[in-house]
């Protein structure tokens, strides 16, 4: 799955269409869309705004089974409306940050935290994908909060995306076999690993602009080229790595769409200049990456 | 002032008319309130939670020049939101956070989010008090970006409250002696250091529990025995921070209002129990502090 970044228009408002636009070819790449992440400036978007987008991509004729939007907040009566809202439309699930501004804070806090939101949503068809992102969240998810709430609330924890870029923590998840429960690496770097120890697949940003071959490799994890695929796919991560990664998403989508209204990023972040989009560019076609789109 | 805590009911849902007591007790010390500050549980609250708050409050008779609501959101619609409510209603100013959510922003994005804000908001009564805390909200704001915000809003960027808990950092601003902004210690820890050296106040929590002291120290800095009452705040301030800052103050106010629905937070915050909540009201005791209120 990726991460859909968002677009804004020259007023800094979202724009639906080319969101829309994003997620139709990323389906097309057999990749599904997990909008309203990290990598989507989602904590940059209003409830309402979220809300709105997402009724625009169904209107627009995207699947719901489709669509793992991010629904994770700091105050609670904003992620019990998201969620709530991503399950009236029948989206596969959500994928949920746990509140994230007091740091520090115990298991028991976090427990009581997502079992106020699924007790809220009080819906026998929610199915949350935890969201573990400490670098960025400062709050971790921790083995035995994972294990408190599937003991509690079984049919509604489905599973997490580990962007800890820990692989010892995502080992230890997938040592513990739990039933039923996905887990995602955080990134493709860790995908052949993660699928051969049993996990689902990844939740990555760069999916976003390399959807077709990380797909391909979660797909054929057991052929014998998997290891060259999985290198291929790491020289091309390497690269966006080294620039603001939603600032360079942006950048290349811009490039390969000939449409530079994709480079616009809301505040706290910063588009590309010229000058590093253009290095970006140069790096990306040096690993072999074609940046314009069919 | 004091970042005033935030009562909850039953339902974990805001209560207006204790929060209007508590504000009144507080304006009843010389204690100036910064509503929706870290330790008011402002980022646990919806924006429409805190705009009906604040609301209740001035229909409640509390004068807005006395009120300094928190407004710096994540999502920049949302912090023009609340700023633009909090201006309209004449409000002293506003004390904003940084959006918080991304880590490791440039000091160009941090100045083109508070230039956004600023702008979008359009008011020549607008005045913010800038809030750096970046042990909670991981985002600091250094000193060429308030010098850079300063230059671009002279009649606006009026101050900072410096939570970050390194003087050196306080100490820096006040020695740059920037005309007419205000430097508020975020915690009455550093009050006697900073009304020597210039500054305006202090922000802290515990103002909440302790606020007549805190507003005699900074009025009577200039006595012979500001360091022997400096010594007494610290005393109270060291029993409180041996617990969870804001379930502490709840449970201070609970036992000082005879009141145990103050005790209440929202999650991922979680209450003292009984046993942390005796042993807290003992240690206060120990050291001479009263918890009843006249």
């Amino acid at each position: 799955m990726s991460p859909v970044v968002t677009p804004f228009d020259a007023s800094l408002a979202v724009d639906p269409a080319r969101l829309l636009n994003q997620c139709r070819w990323l389906l097309s790449q057999q990749v599904g869309l997990a909008v309203f992440g990290t990598n989507s400036e989602a904590n940059s978007l209003a409830v309402s705004e979220k809300t709105a987008l997402l009724d625009a991509l169904l209107e627009g004729g995207i699947e719901p089974a489709w669509l793992l939007p991010g629904t994770g907040c700091c105050a609670l009566p904003d992620t019990v409306a998201l969620t709530r809202h991503a399950v009236s439309r029948g989206c596969a699930g959500v994928l949920m940050l746990p509140p994230f501004y007091y740091k520090g804070v115990s298991d028991d806090g976090l427990f009581a935290s997502f079992s106020e939101v699924i007790q809220r949503v009080g819906d026998a068809r929610l199915k949350i994908v935890l969201y573990h992102i400490p670098p960025v969240s400062g709050v971790g998810l921790s083995l035995e909060l994972i294990e408190r709430l599937l003991a509690a609330y079984p049919g509604t924890i489905a599973g997490i995306k580990d962007s800890g870029g820990a692989w010892r923590h995502t080992s230890a998840m997938l040592e513990r076999g739990w039933d039923g429960f996905r887990i995602y690496a955080g990134s493709e770097a860790f995908l052949l690993k993660t699928m051969r120890a049993g996990g689902a697949g990844c939740i990555s940003a760069t999916a976003n602009i390399n959807p077709a071959a990380i797909a391909r490799l979660r797909q054929n994890y057991r052929d014998t080229d998997a290891e060259a695929r999985q290198a291929e796919l790491n020289a091309v991560r390497e690269v966006i790595m080294r620039y603001p990664m939603i600032p360079a998403l942006k950048a290349v989508i811009a490039e390969g769409n000939g449409d530079p209204e994709w480079l616009r990023v809301r505040p706290p972040l910063v588009s590309l200049d010229e000058a590093q989009a253009k290095a970006l560019s140069a790096e990306l076609r040096a690993v072999g990456f074609s940046i314009a789109r069919d």
